[in-house]
Parts: structure tokens; sequence; C-alpha cells
């Protein structure tokens, strides 16, 4: 069981020393070769399997440690043997990725015979700072070694002892693929100092922070880190069902969009229908989600429905329910769609579903979010949905990473120049 | 004479108004059409021309007014005709470059057929933080424009009359092409709280800084930005010969790299000489460079070849320069040649000459520098000369942008997905 009764002085000095062998092992590990990083990343996958009795165990302890627990924060924390499998699943699958890193991103060459190159390169050492659900530890930790940058982990305190065991998992694949076991650095601490000390950037020693869990945790990263930050702090996520759109398609893609999960990012909280089709779908859109099990909220034309639609207040536009609930909204054209969204959204997802492909092509244009989608459904917001194989998060800033963050987004590159004995003039 | 007896509070609310507004001027310029862009920047040159004597004379206002200046600072700060007409033309290039806004950056498809594409994005408003240089007020703000950002620049307190009638030209420019005003915002007062407002972020207004100027501005906008920021403290740029290396080719190489221009961030500070070529290659170099009329500071062995090599320390290893001076030192091979450049170099720019193809790809792998070329001098560190059409400045951070910044690095990017009425099972 780790300990957590070190002093600040302790935590300080240990932090300090943990981003100085993160960051002496991130060189070696921006070198090595895909065959080191695969091997390891297999190796990883085998040896989570073979410590699932083991991480198992780790995890009943922190349960029951935990205490009271409402039963969505027990379901995050808990792990199962499926759910195991699954992580070691995971690390497989981002094996299998092509080598992010050495990629040329652009070549060109100047007519005085200069050749350029563009290649992407690991970003250095990466930060996450994550809550109760102990796969997210495997998940980021192989992402990280894929893109050939070295980790620092500080998972929930609840989730201690069960992360400590999937990191000598993960420190077993290290091993075994040749690369330095400080390129993965677990935090052993339950002192909130150490995540202060991660948000200062550990003298340098720390590129960019990815905070993954709820609201708070991300707000306090973004508000206090002094490093980068690759998070999304809502998703407020908008359909906007624009004339003339196939009713049937509508019905579908809005209670998918709403209802296939309604605790993720990419779930639609907000419906906005066109007031050209008031009369013929707002109706049906809005029974289709009560017989979802949907709660809605609506504005009076939508109130006016069904008897069980609750009135909507202006808090409802700027309220990410992660819930079934969903607020409904007539508006007056793609304009005041736009509006709207730009006035109330979190530029995470938006859609438009329309059969006007002007219409369309003016709103993924306009809205100025990481993902806007025309005829699909916004909980394809997900790394995994784009084909990045994995995602440690989704961003909504506009620097480096936004959207889904794949290996190729914890990347960065340099320039390789190629003369002949050129000199410039 | 733009005012600078305003009160702290003023000038705060000041900043604060500067980016709402900016802010607001981001939305429209971000989905101007190229049209209105080039239109705008060409009528920028126009205008830049027009008002040549106007910003002349406003200029030497600036200079009588500026006292007791160095000669380096009073070259930068004076504008002649010809320096109108540059800054006139560079507006022109940037006009007649490819908008970079909306190219399709990656485009894929999935096998349930969402089509995906990733295309570039202005990033928003780019804060300029500048010394005394006036030109650089007309540059940032035309590869702004053409990025599609707001702009909001703060020039040297020494150049203020001249940016100021500078500003009115762009402004003119952003006129004709019937794009906001507001889009660009030059800070009309010398109180440094402005800047200090600007690396606060101006209330959220502020997407990203980039200093030009001197190291002291550069250290303080790393220092206390609290938005990222695209810049290099030192360009402690190396070239290193290997052996085989023609030595013809080295010669004319390192002496175009440490002279062309002395003064500039690619300039070559250190030259080492593989231990290899002590014989062949060591003296002919440094006599190169003494008869170009550089300084030598060099280890044992560069001093043993002439009486007017001085001996270094270890101070020269991290010194960059900026002047006809330049350490030398013999290294045991790529491996130390490496360690050295990764150990006192700066993660710019940096070169390795040789005929030996292994070598010089161990060198462009393994040097961690925004820039690394192989048969090329470091004076090519240079977004013109990368083909940039103009750089904003040069990063060595690894977020977002690295290397010359140029208007393809003033972009960010989102996903555009396109489906058939595509759920997510």
């Amino acid at each position: 069981m780790p300990d957590d009764s070190r002093s600040i002085d302790d935590v300080a000095a240990m932090m300090a020393r943990i981003g100085r062998e993160a960051r002496a092992a991130a060189r070696p590990l921006a070198l090595a070769p895909d065959t080191a990083k695969t091997a390891a990343l297999r190796a990883m996958a085998v040896a989570l399997r073979a410590r699932a009795a083991a991480i198992l165990a780790a995890n009943a302890e922190d349960v029951a440690a935990a205490g009271d627990l409402t039963p969505a924060f027990r379901d995050r924390l808990t792990l199962t043997p499926a759910r195991v499998e699954a992580m070691a699943d995971g690390v497989d699958a981002i094996a299998g990725l092509p080598d992010p890193v050495g990629r040329v991103l652009a070549q060109w060459t100047r007519p005085n015979g200069l050749a350029f190159e563009r290649v992407a390169t690991p970003l250095g050492v990466v930060g996450v700072i994550f809550e109760s659900r102990p796969n997210v530890c495997a998940d980021a930790a192989a992402l990280c070694l894929k893109a050939g940058n070295a980790a620092i982990l500080r998972g929930g305190s609840e989730s201690l002892r069960t992360c400590a065991v999937i990191a000598e998992a993960l420190r077993d694949g290290l091993r075994a693929g040749g690369l330095p076991e400080a390129a993965l650095q677990v935090v052993p601490t339950r002192d909130r100092a150490a995540v202060g000390a991660m948000l200062a950037g550990l003298d340098g020693n720390l590129d960019v922070i990815v905070p993954r869990g709820g609201r708070s945790l991300v707000a306090r990263v973004q508000e206090e880190a002094r490093v980068p930050v690759f998070a999304h702090l809502d998703g407020l996520v908008h359909t906007y069902v624009h004339g003339p759109a196939d009713l049937a398609m509508a019905k579908t893609l809005v209670v998918n969009a709403k209802m296939r999960r309604t605790g993720v990012c990419g779930a639609t909280e907000t419906l906005l229908v066109d007031r050209a089709l008031a009369a013929t779908h707002l109706a049906p859109l809005v029974t289709a989600l009560l017989e979802a099990g949907c709660e809605v909220r609506g504005d009076a034309a939508a109130e006016a429905v069904d008897v069980r639609v609750k009135p909507a207040t202006e808090a409802d536009w700027s309220t990410e329910y992660l819930d079934a609930i969903i607020a409904v909204k007539l508006v007056d054209g793609l304009d005041e769609a736009i509006d709207h969204i730009e006035h109330w959204g979190s530029h995470h997802t938006d859609a438009i579903v329309t059969d006007d492909a002007a219409a369309a092509a003016r709103f993924l244009a306009e809205v100025d979010s990481a993902i806007v989608l025309h005829n699909a459904s916004t909980q394809f917001a997900d790394g995994g949905e784009f084909g990045f194989g994995g995602e440690i998060g989704i961003a909504t800033g506009r620097m480096h990473a936004r959207g889904p963050v794949g290996v190729e987004q914890l990347c960065s590159f340099k320039y390789r120049v190629r003369g002949q004995g050129t000199v410039r003039p």
C-alpha cells in the first residue's frame, strides 16, 4: 500500500525527482524504434492479464476503503475481470497503431535546392491527472508510450492501490521492450500537494497536462496550470434539425445523440428545431424522446406538444445534464441556430440534421466547435470512433490539439533540412 | 500623439475593451472569404505607400524623442523610404499566399461510412508584443489577417508615433476589404500595465502571445504569460563538421552560418569539429573565420591554430554572442557532438556538415531542435527561407508551433464529419 503520510517537503522533493526522472527518460523513449515500443505495449497487455487477480484484489481493497459511494462513483471505481481484459485489449490495440513518431507531415523543395521535411516528434513529458476510473492508468500510459512520451500519472486517491498494481504490470512491459522504467511515473501518494506540483510544471519537466475526470477537476487544472492543458470543461452539445430533413432519420439521430449513453461528453443536451418544421417534426421528435425515457424541457412550442414536457428556463440552455434530460427550442432558421450554439455552447461537438447541402455546409463552416457533424449522431465524439485507436481526452482549446486527442496529437514536430553545401546569400 | 497619461484603472478598462472588441471581430474575420482578406491586404500595402511621408515624419519624431540611443537601437527604430517600401512589399507578399484557412489537413472515411475531414481554422486573437522595429506592426498584422485572426499589437514605447500612423494605413486596408476595423487593435499607450493585461490574457480574449524583441522581453513574457506563447528565448546555434566532409564546402558553410548576419537567431555561435578532422579541417576552418573578421574563442586544439585565437571558457559554450565571435571545440565523434548540443544548445537550429549519410541521418533524428540541417547554413532558420512567405517569429516550444511561425502555424483546426443518418451503436 503506497505511503500517504509524507510531509509537504517530502512530497515536493518526490515530485521534483519524478519530474527529473521522467525528463531524463523522455529522450531514450523519443528515440526508441517502434519495434521496442510495440514490444513493450504487447508485454504490458500480457502482464495486465497475468496480474488480473492482483489488480482485482487491490481494487476490492480500494472499493472497500472508499466507504460510502454513489452508485455511479462505485461503478467507475470498480474493476471486473471483463474490465481488466478490456484494459489489456485497449493496450493491444494501441500497440497495433502505426508509429506516430517520424511521420513526414509535409515535404517540399525550395528553388535553391534545399529539401524540407516536417516530421512528427514526441511532445516530451505528459502529465495525466485522473479521478476514479483506474483504467485511465493503462490507457493513458499506452497512448503516451506509443507517441514516444514519458508519462506522469496521478490517479484519484480512491484508486491508489489499483493503480499501483496496474503500474507494476506496465513497468513489466517497459522492461520487456528494453525501455526505461522511469518513462512511466505513477505518483504514489494521496497528498494533494502532488497535484499542485504538477500544475506548477515540475520545474519545467512537464510539457502538458491532461485532466480526466469531473468538471471541478478540469476547472481547477485549467485555472491553475502553468503548462498547456488538453481538456474540455463542458460538453454542451447541440443537435439542430433544419428543414428539409427526413423525419425518420431525424428521430433516429436525435434519440441516439441524446439517449445512447447520457453520461458522455458527446451526448446532445439541447435540441434545436427549425421553426419551418414546427408543424411536421417538432411533435414527433419530442414524442420519440419522451418514449425513449427522456425528460423534455421545452420552450412554449415544445411544451404544447405533450403534457409531460416541462417548461425550460434560461438555465436549461447552459446546462450539461449528463442525464436523460434534454432542452428543446424552436429557432428561426440557420442563423438563429448558429447564434444559439455560439452563445450557449461549449465549442465541443454540434450537429445539423438536414437534406439541404448548402445549409449543412454553412453550419459546418460557421459553428466554431472542435467537432461539427452533418446527419450523424453527436455520440461519435470519441477518438475510437474517429479511428484514432484510443484517445487520452477531448480538447476544446484551439492550441495544438483540438477534438479527440490520440497518439498523433500527443506529438510535436521538427524540420529536417537537407542541402548540398547550400549557403544563404 | 497618443495619450500616455492614463491612470492604471483607465489602462485596465481600455485593455479589457480592446480584448472584447478583438474577440468580437475575430468571428467575422474567421469567416471572411480569402478574396476579402486579400483585398484588405493589397489595400494595406497601397495605404502604407500612400502614407509613406506621414510614417517617416512620425518616425523622425520618435527617433528625436528617444534621445540617446545605441547605434543598433537607432538603426532598428529608424525607417527610411526603402524600409517603408519593403514593409508594403511584405504585406503584398502575404496577400499573395494561399489562404491557410479551410485547407483540408487530412481526410478519411470509417467503415460505417462516416466521412471525416480535419480542416484549418483561425486561432482567434493573437497578441504581439514587440520592441523597437516598427515594421513588425505591419508584418504581424498582415500575417494574423491572412490566417483569419484578430490581432492586438503592442509596440515599443519608442515607436508609438510611427506605429499609430502605420496602424491607420492598416485600418484603411481593413475597411477597403469590408472587414471589421476592430480586427486590428494597436495599444495606444506607453503604460506598461498594458503589457501586464495582455500577459494575463485579457479576460480570456487573447489566445496566444508572440513576443518580438530582446531576451529580457521574451523572458518576461515566457515567465508571466497565462496564455500560450510562441517564442524562443535563445538561439544558441551549432554547426558540427563531421568526417568525411569536403573542406571547401565546410569552410563556405561555416563562414556563412556565422558571418552572413551575426545578429540573427540562426547565426551559428559554436563550431564543433570532429577530432578525426583535427589535422585536416580545424586550422583551415579557424583561419577562414579569422580572415572573415570573426573573433575565435577555442579549446586547446583551436587555440594552437593561430595566436589570434582566444581561450574559450565554459561560459562560451552557453553564450549567444549575436556578434562576430564564435566558440570552437573539438569533439570525439557524433555522440559527443550530439551530447554537447543537447546540453548547451537551445533547441532552436543546429547543423551537421558531412558526406556521411548515416551520420547525417542520426544527427537529424537525435538532435532535438526545431530545425536541424545537413550541409546547409544555419542562417536558413527563417520563415521566408522556408517558403512560408513571412514569419511572426520562431518558436522553440513543442506545443502547436515549432520553428518559423508562418500563416499555417497561426491556424488551429476542427473536424467536419458527414454521415447519412449515421448513429452510434
